[in-house]
């Protein structure tokens, strides 16, 4: 059985996964700000989903809270934080040292997770043996020896286009299992392979979508009320 | 009725508006490679979505395409560019001038699809007067009359997180109908107002997740194959 059916037999949708990360950034602020205690309903309305979604996504992981006493915020976090892996850490590298890159090697919440930026390659002759976050920046050509010498467990690209797939099969080649990919380029990866894609022109056309769909609705729509 | 509810009486899911800046991006490259013409099946196999997918999807817009012929590449990408808004201007305001501001900035392909920033306020007064993407950049105490006199589409929030919800509440009042959110808390607006939300961690933990569920799966899954 391949491993993609597999992942879908343990359940797990897609949607789920997506919300894993908002739960724990709220919990995060709610800890920060030593509130001890939440219920689903109130946890609901913070995030804008119903207490009833939220109670189906943590059945998929367990049973977490008391019935009439609600979650204990550290331990639900704490819980919450296990099933995304942050218990432990995780060594990337980081290809692409431009505007992207330098935003990402620079982000502090990744290291304060556990996510280490560990090297940072780019083709730019002008970029080589500079300090970047820690790091200093080598050539693409050094990336295959160091992959050989070094266990990474996750590769950023962040390069233009042209490099993409290439770099993302000379990563998975060496034993890399996580790619985040910011190139605006759509990747194909084995199956044993996980690529996360970040596309920032995504999110901006997607938000100018609905800023036109609003227009329309709030414009038009009474026009057509009678199809109702 | 209100507007979230006209919005779900459109029709189109979530899903398929997440799924045009993707249609939209490989149509770009292909008509940047001279390519004339694709199918629902190409395009399926180079996009990893179903070619009943993709057509679905397409028949939420109108009639794409011919039985037979397949899609002609340069008005497809224009039909997609006009749903995704692209046919007009957007004016920007970005609050915050740190690493992901500056990268958010520096970025090119956000101007070439008339995406423009046209101003940048940060709290740091050591940031005041700096020259950043050809914006000087202004305190924050000057957005508000910034906002009085001048028609901004979209205001990108890319602050720490003890600014949000004020900065955004000071968007909307002042009419901005869209926010693109970079910072780590979740925000509240009216309705008629559309948030994007960006959370780079969000995506690194996703990630992680299915990092560490591809290491069970390939793992420990074998032992319970009985209960299929």
């Amino acid at each position: 059985m391949s491993i993609r059916d597999k992942r879908k037999l343990t359940g797990i949708p897609d949607g789920v996964i997506g919300r894993l990360p908002v739960y724990y950034r709220y919990l995060e602020e709610l800890d920060r700000n030593d509130v001890k205690r939440i219920s689903s309903a109130q946890l609901g309305e913070a995030l804008e989903i119903t207490a009833a979604q939220i109670r189906s996504d943590f059945s998929y992981f367990g049973s977490f809270g008391q019935q009439g006493y609600g979650y204990r915020v550290d331990e639900l976090k704490k819980q919450i934080g296990a099933i995304l892996g942050l218990s432990r850490e995780y060594r990337m590298v980081l290809i692409g040292a431009g505007n992207i890159g330098r935003a990402l090697a620079n982000y502090q919440n990744f290291a304060r997770r556990g996510f280490k930026i560990v090297a940072i390659f780019d083709s730019n002759p002008l970029l080589e043996g500079n300090y970047l976050a820690g790091c200093v920046i080598q050539p693409v050509s050094k990336l295959e020896s160091y992959l050989k010498e070094n266990e990474i467990d996750i590769g950023i690209i962040a390069t233009p286009y042209e490099y993409r797939q290439e770099l993302c099969d000379f990563l998975v080649d060496n034993g890399v299992k996580g790619i985040w990919n910011f190139s605006p380029i759509h990747l194909n990866v084995p199956e044993h392979v996980v690529v996360e894609h970040t596309h920032l022109t995504d999110n901006l056309l997607q938000l100018s979508f609905r800023l036109n769909e609003n227009a329309l609705i709030s414009g038009g729509f009474d026009e057509d009320s009678q199809k109702e």
